[in-house]
């Protein structure tokens, strides 16, 4: 008899910490706890081991040591850099940004605007891609900002931010990218990518929650957003999470050397899981671009199926995906990106989101497909 | 032979994480990782989890689970607080808090008077205290906020909350009260303290560090510091830290039940150890009160030594202690509390706090008293 097991499809939602990742982060808890900005034995200890986190993670970024502020989640990064550098500029109050952005990126944008920002958000297209030529457009006198996200958290679509931050270059505005999608199957070489910042997560690479990380180009005029000590630079106050800290680091040298390898993989299962559910599920449709897409996300349209019966019939049978983004879950709203690049609400409600990952093997792939087309093929059957 | 062993001395800057804490974490990382935000079986087990730890801390709190929001750190939830009451507040720009603040109230106040907010800092006297008298003559129709700390992190000083507490109640105004210090000592009861919003930290308090909570009373206007998913009630954007929440919550559950018999054990310790200093370091002053102090605090003034010398003639011999407000040090700039309670400057240089933990025997005490005494002796021969 088969062992029942579970299959985890919501890697894209949150990870596990890779038991490598604790086993770095463990003595810093009881052993190695001092407070690293006093300046003691156990305090310089801690301080140490932070210092060689930003170090490892400076290095993948090939950026400089003090170009990497600490934050306690990638949410925060990207509050950060939004009001930061709002509030700092002495340009103008124009932020250009798009409509597929993560809510993280999109409220603090909204929050501006209420205050009187002038903010453009770029269309992405059908399949997901904000469009160079049309960032080129919008830029004016006063943008202080430009914030693109790498790679959709819905839809999976790779952005040309290379490209996209040459446009900024050119004109000599700070350009952000949101990396927490990417950070584990990408080149994070800010010089490569063109980025003045660029944000990562803990708990999307395989590391802790509850930590995340803002690069920020030396020279980019920031303001805190959470005032107290000296920490970070004077930008981001709050006693250093040194576990947390050190599983970032961790996490990201793991998931950045193992990443080839790792891609590959999941690319392959990925396009088995695409064509198994367009095969075997009549009508169904892929979200998103086919060839600049994430290794790990499959986002389908199912017409007929309510998506949330669906997730929970898979529920049911221990497979775990989602209908979209984690972060606006709670508030029962259709997917900001399948609306944004216009596929119809009704069908938006018939859609869901696999993002697979390290634990996802071949046999898993196969059962999720074989159990996602019976549950909807009972499913449409029972419909009137 | 002796074994030589370290002794740290320096608990109010932060605390080793109890391993009843850590074991309770430990399955959250890797096993129980779900996002708690998604409605599948594996973020519902993380969701229930954490509705347990907020359970557990509004139970120690007296208040409803839903006005518990957790944060990055207490840092944070200072902020959130002075800045999200600023945002929302109808009444007024006025804020009034205390000359002795950590400074993550301070600087957020800071921050606000530079945008045109009036901030009142009521003086603390010499021992430390801030003065009911002078809090009811500084409120005016457009104070929006007093925010005065539980107890001092550099001298140990516990205010009279509850009768703060009163004389805002009586004018409507809220209260905050940040309970860093004394989370681990006093009862948290905010309906006894008289507060409508108090801080607590992981750090302090043998849990993790890089997280917090904020206790906000329901229906006090706040706006959030931190934009994104619509987590915590909407109040703070960003995953939920799952391991991070469940260890504060059984950290200030085991301090809680354990702090009659700590607080006793310390005390006594404490006491040895001023009267130790007093009796065998000639000149030297207690700093604070000797009646209203935290069990584990000890702040001393030493004539003639340097502070900065001293500590590190105790590091060599493997002992932990500070010379202030660990958030501060950084800036090597002198003790906010000792200058504001009038000591003068060239004795704040010359002062040492000492603050004691669960990990503190009676042996270490007689060591700590008789190698600060010689240290001290040999740096006062030296002298010209």
């Amino acid at each position: 008899m088969k062992e029942l097991k579970e299959i985890y499809l919501d890697h894209a939602s949150t990870t596990p910490t890779d038991p490598r990742v604790l086993k770095e982060m463990l003595p810093y808890f009881s052993e190695k706890y001092g407070n690293p900005e006093v300046p003691h034995t156990k305090g310089k200890e801690a301080l140490m081991a932070i210092d060689r986190a930003r170090e490892t993670i400076a290095k993948i970024l090939n950026c400089r040591d003090s170009e990497i502020i600490f934050t306690g989640s990638a949410t925060e990064a990207n509050n950060l850099v939004i009001f930061g550098l709002a509030g700092a500029s002495k340009k103008g109050t124009h932020i250009i940004t798009s409509t597929i952005e993560h809510s993280s990126v999109r409220h603090p944008c909204d929050k501006l605007e209420e205050e009187g920002w002038e903010i453009t958000r770029l269309k992405a297209d059908k399949e997901g891609f904000v469009s160079p030529a049309d960032l080129e457009k919008a830029i004016t006198p006063q943008t202080a900002l430009v914030s693109i996200m790498h790679a959709n958290n819905e839809i999976g679509t790779i952005q040309p931010i290379e490209e996209l931050g040459e446009i900024c270059q050119k004109h000599n505005i700070p350009f952000h990218t949101d990396s927490c999608q990417t950070a584990g199957t990408h080149d994070l070489d800010v010089k490569k990518l063109k980025v003045d910042a660029l944000t990562i997560n803990g708990g999307k690479i395989y590391g802790p929650k509850g930590v995340g990380a803002l690069y920020i180009k030396r020279g980019t005029p920031i303001e805190p957003i959470i005032y107290g000590g000296n920490h970070e630079r004077g930008l981001r106050a709050g006693t250093h999470n040194t576990p947390g800290i050190i599983g970032l680091a961790k996490a990201l040298e793991l998931v950045q050397k193992e990443k080839d390898k790792e891609n590959k993989r999941l690319s392959k299962l990925r396009d088995t899981m695409i064509e198994g559910i367009l095969k075997n599920i009549p009508a169904s449709i892929l979200n998103g671009s086919k060839e600049k897409r994430l290794p790990g996300n499959i986002n389908v349209t199912i017409p007929g199926i309510d998506a949330q019966e669906l997730l929970l019939h898979l529920d049911q049978k221990d497979i775990y995906a989602s209908s979209g983004a984690a972060c606006t879950l709670g508030k029962n709203s259709p997917s900001n990106t399948l609306i944004a690049i216009g596929i119809p609400k009704k069908e938006v409600f018939s859609s869901i989101r696999i993002s697979l990952g390290k634990q996802n093997t071949a046999s898993d792939i196969e059962d999720a497909i074989k159990i996602m087309s019976d549950v909807c093929s009972k499913l449409r059957k029972r419909k009137p």
